[in-house]
């Protein structure tokens, strides 16, 4: 590779998974969640591909509805995200295309791309760094690269790679790639020296786009016009929606990794898991000497080899073996750790009988800030709202309800029907049924307030909005 | 027994377990909550006992902490139960001869008292009464009858009774009394036909009290005078503390029981458990058709043989096999159900790191009502409060705390300084901090309301109570 020729990060960001219940959920899954640090597993890959002489600013893949997680978990690092917004989702293929081609755009068709999930965990991003030179120069040489890991033991939950030629730029060519196994043909590949399947990938923009080219034409012709079409809104960038919504749904293993002749292979050996499953998120924390791994208030007694996290409430366990407990402030699972790939079916039984808790968070994210229930009666609601500084709610009515505020941290300033006014901690004030009221943050900490709504009907969707900084409208 | 002798029940309900924790906590301990039925295990006692033509109204004991549970709680069944609160606690010895030392004043001396645990549990209440009728003979012909429960397991909880000889009323002779074997041991007496010592009594009270006074002397006197100097307040009565608190510390079965010669058994097949642990718990309560018993929102899958309570957060299990999960909404506990014994130890663990929800529940409750907090920030605190329909809190004032009140449900009278005024549904006020105030609820339904609190310091103890309907100033 030539030596000035820095890499383009593009971070994955737009998956929804739920075998991570209770605690990644549609409305925030889990790339957006600290699971196994004090960030995020964003945000914990975009650390990992910040160091400015390697790698340019990253680019994020997402969609609307994480828009504002990606860039706000971006700010909080100082890292300044492209965040491109697919306007449906197709899998990976067409997106790792798109991505391809608004690299190849804006730096040239020589660019080097690394395409990483965001909610995969490294243990040690030193040996992942040195991993990504290795395989740019392989990248650089002709070669669509993948990242290939040592296994630590013949696990079911991941694909195989077996090994074809060693190059000389280092790594290997791909032999062949294989789907999940069972566990004795798992345990026949580690004794073959198989890796496992990453799905994390390193190539010169222009070669993807060229293979691409000659296996799904109709999805690089998708891709690269809906980078055409690409639209700007309040810095966000959307792919063109009508050409990607005619992209064949597909993922890039299928559509060019398993056909092309230039797929190669870089062993890692940094720790690497793609947090599939709670156990998978026991495994790569640091347990105690009784092999527990625990987050939040947890107390055992007596208790082995478990994972317990907890929100807030106290988790006591006694006798615990092999056991998971993820207690949320609104949903609790507890299972055998090795139950953990349960979870998903458990999920689609819980979406019939219990939607809100499957899909949405008790605290619910907005562009300013985040609301939740704190208490909930047959003709009131408390919600507690934390207002960013310089965040503003859109300026709104309900037909149905009246709302108390009152201001118990920093500064809130209200519009109520002509009248522009501001609240201090320990003031309160009334909105009447049907008045039209806005709330922003003028100040430099977060406000925080209590509100009590009361009326016949108390649903989210009796909002009126009639302005919006961000474009909710 | 005389046909127009009717029975006098005596509830002890002043006891405090912490083996149903995380439900049973030292401020609100088990009798008093619904653990097996929509009744709590006190009421159900009280319903046990309330045929008229077998039993007086009941005579409740209790510490000064329960009086009102206890009166609220049998006033909602319309029992009009006398409640005698003991000054301190000194074990069932003196409180059962106080028992009898009142009954005998106020019904004579050939009174008879059936002396029940308040937390114990029976599925068959008619066969319950039936054992009632032969131990009221059995007592009317001069025995202090225990109930004995014919095992249905060989278990280690419980003492057991060796039979004597069989009585013309029913019954038999208490042969002997042993104390809570091991497996083996236990295993044998079930063979024997030994039965379980239920700690529930039928005597009259002058016999219990003339073997008292044979074997414990001083604990009857003290017992006779502590009735001699009742004193009443608010319709309670208080056992003269000066006289109790002489009074050694000894159980009834210690004290009398294991020495008297008149020692009979009666044999109950009532379905009954102490309700000692979790697993007894789960035990009585109906189990589906997986033998798992839930309570609350509790989704199950692939599980057996356990027992899920929740008290409002949903609680999801995969492969549970014998667990045992009880949520409340500030600790959650989870364990093998067989290491049920357990939790006491777990408790006396965590009482130094948590002290507040081993001994305190979330929602606190006052002679007037209920508060429990919703929220909970640096400077602010968030309470719901329900004041019952003429319910009155004391006049007071707080130091360090302003008060917004927004009533949600009913209609509040509020005092503040010299005015007092009407707040309904939707409207609220302000107590700035020192103002003397008070909230009652004048109305016919709950009053709910949502305290705000803002301030410095938020202490429960920034509380200077200047009047008070319910003795507490």
């Amino acid at each position: 590779m030539a030596a000035d020729l820095k890499i383009v990060p593009v971070i994955l960001a737009g998956g929804t998974g739920t075998r991570l219940w209770p605690l990644s959920r549609q409305s925030l899954p889990k790339q957006f969640l600290s699971l196994v640090s004090d960030h995020t597993l964003y945000q914990d890959t975009l650390r990992r591909v910040a160091a400015p002489d390697l790698f340019h600013p990253p680019v994020v893949l997402t969609n609307a509805d994480f828009r504002f997680f990606a860039r706000r978990q971006a700010a909080e690092l100082g890292i300044d995200a492209t965040v491109v917004l697919e306007p449906v989702a197709r899998d990976s293929g067409p997106a790792v295309l798109a991505a391809a081609a608004y690299v190849r755009e804006r730096y040239g068709k020589d660019a080097l791309v690394l395409a990483l999930a965001a909610d995969h965990a490294v243990k040690d991003p030193d040996a992942f760094v040195a991993s990504v030179r290795t395989a740019a120069a392989v990248a650089a040489s002709g070669q669509i690269v993948t990242f290939g890991i040592k296994p630590s033991a013949p696990s079911t939950a991941y694909g195989y790679i077996k090994l074809g030629d060693k190059l000389a730029e280092g790594g290997y060519q791909v032999a062949r790639f294989v789907e999940k196994p069972d566990v004795e043909t798992a345990t026949r590949y580690v004794a073959d020296g198989y890796l496992w399947n990453s799905g994390n990938f390193l190539f010169r923009a222009e070669l993807l786009l060229s293979e691409g080219t000659a296996f799904v034409p109709k999805m690089v012709e998708a891709a690269t016009q809906a980078v055409a079409g690409i639209s700007e809104d309040i810095g966000f960038l959307t792919l063109g929606a009508e050409a990607f919504t005619a992209a064949p749904s597909q993922s890039i293993d299928f559509a060019i990794m398993e056909r092309t002749k230039h797929a190669a292979v870089v062993e890692g050996d940094f720790g690497w898991s793609d947090i599939g499953a709670w156990n998978s998120v026991r495994e790569v924390s640091p347990a105690d000497a009784d092999g527990n791994v625990t987050r939040g208030p947890v107390a055992l007694m007596d208790s082995h080899n478990s994972y317990v996290y907890s929100d807030s409430t106290l988790v006591a366990g006694i006798g615990l073996e092999n056991v998971a407990v993820v207690a949320t402030d609104d949903a609790i699972l507890v299972m055998p750790a090795d139950r953990s790939q349960d979870v998903k079916a458990l999920v689609t039984a819980l979406r019939a009988s219990h939607p809100r808790v499957v899909d949405e968070h008790l605290r619910m994210h907005r562009p300013w800030g985040t609301y939740e229930t704190i208490c909930r009666g047959e003709r009131f609601h408390v919600k507690k709202i934390v207002v960013n500084p310089g965040g503003k709610l859109s300026l709104q009515k309900h037909h149905h309800r009246a709302e108390h505020w009152v201001v118990v941290k920093g500064t809130a300033e209200v519009t109520l029907g002509n009248d522009v006014f501001t609240l201090n901690e320990n003031e309160s004030t009334y909105l009447p049924f049907g008045s039209i009221h806005r709330l922003a943050n003028p100040g430099r900490i977060p406000l925080e307030l209590i509100e009590v709504q009361t009326g016949s009907y108390l649903g989210e969707d009796d909002i009126v909005r009639i302005e919006d900084v961000y474009s909710r409208v």
